[in-house]
């Protein structure tokens, strides 16, 4: 099975595909477009993509590429990001004098930094990136900060795990595919809609729910474009494949403008 | 007048902060988290910040830091965002080879990059950056997208403008400072609130301001830290401070654990 990834192998959304898909091939993907391309041009078989970090928030780059593309969710996986100081084999820690990642990444190791003033924190393009790049320069003074699988993949050692600020890192991947194929477990539900020009708009689509005692996990918001303070919603409903789902999405069928299904699925 | 913006001089938020404020000087500041702190250490009397661009969506970062800091919204104002290619005095746009950016700015200017195949579009940390980079290092192969302020303020030449490829490309601004003086000419107000922990507890947070038929203009959430998949909520109401506003606020902190009131202010 082929998964596409945006980022590096060795990313954690590489560590994703690997959880999600034991045994997957993964094929890496400069950009979020060309991951939800490959899978359409069949180059890739399914995808993995991060959708919302329990620090950062939502990929938004994610929520647009899903309504525009015919693709699917299949399911849900939790990450635990834990964030590794790695550099070359036989690198000491005290040799280091840069690291280097991703400035998310950065960002959420910052007592790390505090408590090793000696060390510059540089901004890279990709976690696993960073790694790949320190090895292919054979760089001595130089760590990067990426998952356990970045390690592994470019043969260089973890100095230091977990140097994360917050144990409570997660991120939310999705696997998606082509194919509107609805789980009969599934016990989750995504989907996107625009609302109408008018008074109450948001209150009426999240009624269609509250009716039908369907609770929310997550409401999202994405502008649209051309039309400036106008806005996509992205709802995610702690329900499967039901009759009152069901009911609940014809509902807000007659009140929104659009409605899309963007998968039922299960999550673990 | 001083006013705190982020970023180099010559930015949008520095072109938004002369039209709010007229003749004002700015203070300017490499993080976001500066910008709050000089207000609120005295170094400026108030700050200009972007909340929300019409294309890119919101600023995340300055809705965290509006709920952690003591900073009320006294104005809003909506800046047209035009993109200009700049470069050195005396440079032609045949002599350009690369072209610096924000990688927002780069990314809203893709047409431009396609009939001209010859530029090479790098990210820079920020738009006035580049502008103030070239004339800084003499660079005559090189040139910056920022606005038209940043020309003027560093001596450069806009060799192209409105490079931007949607027209309809507005970035929110707010004028924010110390001190919770409400204007009787409001016609907004920005909230930000958690729910509890139960089914329907958004609908019903919502069901305040509709039952008022107080219209929202924007919903957004963000994650709560430590808490993974639960998020603090912002709203925008159209509406002053008049009885049935306050009437809402006092319904919401009956079922919300927390309520904040950002700001109360007039528009434009």
């Amino acid at each position: 099975m082929k998964i596409a990834i945006q980022g590096e192998r060795g990313s954690f959304s590489h560590e994703a595909a690997l959880q999600m898909v034991p045994a997957c091939k993964v094929v890496s993907c400069a950009r979020s477009a060309e991951v939800f391309d490959s899978v359409l041009r069949g180059k890739a078989h399914k995808a993995v993509i991060p959708i919302e970090n329990s620090l950062a928030g939502p990929v938004t780059e994610h929520y647009d590429l899903l309504l525009q593309h015919p693709l699917f969710i299949h399911r849900e996986h939790p990450l635990r990001i834990r964030h590794n100081l790695i550099a070359a084999p036989g690198v000491r820690i005290s040799q280091i004098r840069r690291v280097l990642s991703h400035p998310v990444a950065l960002d959420q190791c910052r007592k790390f930094f505090h408590e090793h003033p000696r060390l510059e924190s540089v901004p890279f393009y990709d976690t696993a990136g960073s790694v790949k790049h320190l090895m292919e320069n054979k760089l001595r003074d130089t760590a990067g900060i990426a998952s356990r699988q970045a390690a592994s993949e470019y043969g260089a050692r973890i100095l230091k795990s977990g140097i994360e600020d917050d144990a409570k890192n997660f991120t939310r991947f999705l696997l998606i595919s082509p194919g509107e194929r609805w789980r009969r477990d599934a016990t989750k539900t995504s989907i996107a809609f625009s609302l109408a020009d008018e008074s109450g708009a948001l209150f009426k689509a999240l009624a269609v729910f509250a009716l039908r005692d369907i609770s929310l996990s997550k409401i999202e918001s994405r502008p649209v474009k051309g039309q400036p303070w106008r806005y996509v919603f992205y709802v995610d409903l702690k329900c499967g494949d039901s009759a009152s789902a069901r009911n609940a999405l014809r509902h807000l069928q007659e009140i929104c403008p659009m409605v899309k299904v963007l998968g039922i699925y299960s999550t673990g």
